[in-house]
């Protein structure tokens, strides 16, 4: 008899969601966090952090065209980019197929995560060995603090703020993102579920708009996240999400996508009530 | 010691959600399904049909909002309202909130479900009793074909094509609501998952663009659906979900909603561009 294996993640003790394991391709425990990669059946190949999905290849194309081509599309010229975190590889994959880009900075702190997804998850992985990519294993949070480079967007790529990611949600951190952009650079962070971190994501706008002259929150629906609705943060020292996009960058761009198009765009600012209600004292610009 | 107590629901047994329980409150079998409703731990009450959720007190706000208020405001008046399914009565409990309905014919096959809802969830059944509002219990399917009554909407409130519902998924039924459909007639219907039943999306799709004159698909995000992003199809003899909307009937009705929103209502029907590739065809108006 093959045996019944499922993944499962429950969220706040109140509800669960459960995949479906055809067989463990990877288990290990880092300095900082448990790092398992499962072959699931139905979802392609999952990455876990403590025991948390990170993605699935099934739906990841959600996040990943969420966090990376909504701010590259509203920039006018995206070439120096930095991303926090990310070490599956595919918001670098993602964001390298904006031609714009000449050099992206990729500061994962676990370099387990990395070593993982490339051998394991080459879909996600595919172009962390592309020149234009400088991946330094590291304190993204140090990082930020001591560079001495600006850069145009900022792609807070980031897991829950429990273990390693903590400090990714705090005040302090923003102060030097906020230095290390340049004057019409955006910052888009994972912004955390506006059903089940309601008060995450009010703290992160909260802090965003201290510092920051436009701030925004957009929402993306996938498979493997609690609730299912998630959201992106926006910031920018004056760019504006809508206003300044160019609907036609994307055609002209000629990059075909599965989840993001121009009206995803647009509609992906649309919040529900509850969650326009709940944030609203923070939206800027 | 408490016993941990969870509801689990499965989909295509690949992935699946779980809900904790403190205790149930119900439970029969009818002669169309077995049902259950439950007290959960985060959730509120929640009806189960066939062991699928089919509503949390948490977010049913959600569904409930977008399969009525959606077609409800695109119609100028709309005066006689059609239910097919929707025993649990939170779509009666939204259609009445618009001032313009003067009659709701709300036809559902299982009166345990309106039993049990009515006794257990006064909070989704609290208009069931309105003087407005004529429920039959009964098959809808032969209602559609029978009845002499035409409707100005009508929202067919049903659960998944499998059991009871299954008719409902069918071509010929909706040669009958077309009949019964004024001329400036809309229906909107459960439309699907867009990732797990799009063979099903596609089907009542296609089959709506054979009798329609307008049909689209829009989505919404709610917590207790397999995958979250969940979709409602729209037909109508000629009016456009979006460019027949006016958008200040919303604000001048002085409702408040927790998910419908004006901005809600047109970035509904923004479809991530996998979906638009699939249901394209069938898109029309």
């Amino acid at each position: 008899m093959k045996s019944d294996l499922w993944i499962e993640e429950k969220c706040d003790n109140i509800m669960g969601l459960k995949f479906k394991v055809e067989k463990t391709l990877f288990s290990g425990q880092s300095e900082f966090q448990s790092v398992d990669v499962v072959e699931t059946k139905g979802h392609g190949k999952m990455l876990l952090n403590d025991g948390l999905v990170m993605l699935s290849e099934r739906d990841e194309f959600v996040y990943h065209d969420m966090i990376a081509h909504l701010p590259l599309f509203v920039h006018p010229c995206p070439e120096n980019v930095l991303i926090i975190g990310g070490g599956d590889g595919a918001t670098a994959r993602e964001t390298f197929r904006h031609h714009d880009v000449k050099r992206c900075v990729m500061v994962e702190i676990d370099k387990m995560v990395v070593h993982a997804c490339k051998e394991f998850i080459p879909s996600c992985s595919c172009e962390l060995d592309n020149p234009k990519l400088d991946l330094i294993i590291g304190d993204g949070v140090k990082f930020a603090k001591e560079t001495k480079e600006k850069f145009d967007v900022i792609l807070i790529d980031s897991t829950d703020p429990i273990g390693p990611a903590q400090p990714l949600f705090g005040e302090e951190f923003y102060r030097d993102i906020h230095n290390c952009l340049n004057d019409n650079g955006i910052v888009v962070s994972q912004g955390e579920s506006p059903w089940y971190q309601n008060k995450m994501q009010n703290k992160l706008m909260s802090i965003k708009s201290k510092l920051f002259d436009v701030v925004s929150v957009y929402n993306f629906s996938n498979l493997t996240y609690p609730g299912g609705l998630w959201s992106f943060t926006f910031a920018s020292k004056g760019l504006h999400p809508i206003k300044d996009f160019k609907e036609e960058k994307v055609s002209k761009s000629g990059l075909k996508f599965k989840y993001y198009n121009e009206s995803i765009h647009k509609a992906a600012f649309a919040l529900p009530q509850f969650q326009k209600e709940n944030v609203q004292e923070f939206v800027k610009g």
